[in-house]
């Protein structure tokens, strides 16, 4: 029997990871009147304290209370975690509940959400949010982290549309943009246009963190080099769980951005100017159309 | 006979490129009270009049007259047009007068300075400011562009102390922060966190705007994506210049990320997230280490 109720609020929120995104979460829902009561599990006390010092969650629990008292649950952990965090829901995952997630990834969160909940899957809905930042805790989250943001929902079959619309309102509540797209093309998309940026921001930085004259080369580095390095300065420990979960497209890309290296160091070894500012032309002009 | 003036002050400046860069010069130096009269020489009649409307330079010459009336002449064009400029310079390059650049590349523009000025090169002085942008034209032009801004000066064994004195003082004077190196130091560290960071932009960009979804690709892209991509509106006409300019060094620190890179792609085709996670440790601290 699936939930046909259309309320889009939900008495009470498990948020599973209180950090940047989670404690947002659980500000901006409480705001929007979506929720009367967050509850948080974490990894780390002092950051649970910060989290409910700061209004982002009124309980600090364990997973077995969360998962029993929450209406809806939303997974806040590294891709990596989604698996242990749903097997631990899994026992008290009663009809009414439905899970979402906030990984940046979403076929690999896809593939363990069916192997874990079975049928149940049908009460998990993927999301991702577009609003991390090279901040993370929650003493990083602001209650405003969603307005006019993305959040990218990749509908599964077996969701009813009736939980999916719940999500996608309840997403809007918080000022957000919801698009809805299948995990394949999200993860095809993402490893483009952020997973492969944050692969090659951290192999720059390492390189320069490595050279000889690194600390000569940190002071004279400018605007530019600010600007493309800002997202090195993100979470290994996340970075690495997504660079792992869709690396078939973050290869593939990367495979094809190596290729148009190739083709500019040919050209700057053959001199040819016109070729190389054929490619630098493509590029500024996208660059600079781009109303993002 | 060498200048041994120590006036940091040039009656008559001629601005050669009246650009970003040149024509916020000129609003500067003025402001500064370093000069009391602009010239401008440029390719293209419209982007002058903005110049002249906007108060940059004081006076639309052609290149002769420039190079006869100016005390210091500063040469604010693409690298790859300097020779042509010194050339032009050259018949009326009186000893009392000095020369700037303000080039990305230095090892190429003091050669060919030497070639085109021979024994006059002692009044040439190598200067590259760290203020550019992804804007260009007299229209981005700001009279505090280099306020706190890094300035190199790569002094030759020709120059007079005085002389790289007075333009030492000369940027002081529109509060930047003067450094001293060789060209060869320069080049070799702007290759690392400057070019190779345009060059790798650049073709990311390409990639995407090459790719069949492009247009839902730039649909989705983020934050992280925009400040990676920013650098890479930047002139193109430009960025060839630099790019062939300085092709060795940057050929040699674009094979030190293509290294990189091989193994990170290693590392994510074996599964290895704990080397992953140790590459991306390294960046992630060393850019939030960074008070650039």
């Amino acid at each position: 029997m699936k939930s046909q109720s259309t309320d889009s609020t939900f008495p009470t929120v498990g948020i599973i990871g209180v950090g940047l995104i989670g404690g947002s979460l659980g500000l901006a829902l409480k705001k929007a009147g979506m929720t009367k009561k967050v509850l948080g599990v974490g990894r780390t006390e002092s950051n649970l304290q910060v989290a409910k010092q700061l209004g982002q969650i009124d309980e600090i629990v364990d997973l077995q209370t969360l998962a029993e008292e929450s209406d809806l649950m939303i997974v806040c952990v590294p891709v990596a975690k989604t698996k242990e965090v749903l097997q631990a829901i899994h026992p008290y995952l009663t009809k009414d509940k439905i899970i979402i997630d906030v990984g940046s990834t979403k076929m690999d969160v896809v593939a363990c959400a069916k192997e874990v909940l079975g049928d149940q899957v049908a009460q998990f809905i993927p999301c991702h949010p577009i609003a991390g930042g090279a901040q993370h805790g929650a003493v990083a989250a602001k209650v405003d982290l969603f307005k006019n943001k993305q959040i990218m929902i990749c509908p599964l079959l077996e969701n009813t549309s009736v939980n999916v619309q719940r999500i996608e309102q309840c997403w809007q509540s918080l000022g957000a943009q919801v698009y809805k797209m299948s995990a394949i093309e999200h993860d095809h998309i993402f490893a483009a246009v952020s997973h492969l940026p944050h692969v090659l921001s951290y192999a720059l930085m390492l390189q320069i963190a490595n050279a000889e004259d690194a600390q000569k080369k940190f002071v004279h580095a400018g605007a530019g080099f600010r600007d493309f390095t800002r997202i090195a300065g993100s979470s290994p420990e996340m970075w690495t769980d997504i660079s792992l979960a869709n690396k078939d497209a973050i290869l593939k890309e990367l495979d094809a951005y190596l290729l148009i290296l190739e083709r500019m160091k040919t050209a700057m070894q053959n001199n040819d100017g016109a070729a190389l500012q054929k490619m630098y032309q493509i590029a500024s002009n996208s660059r600079n159309d781009w109303q993002g």
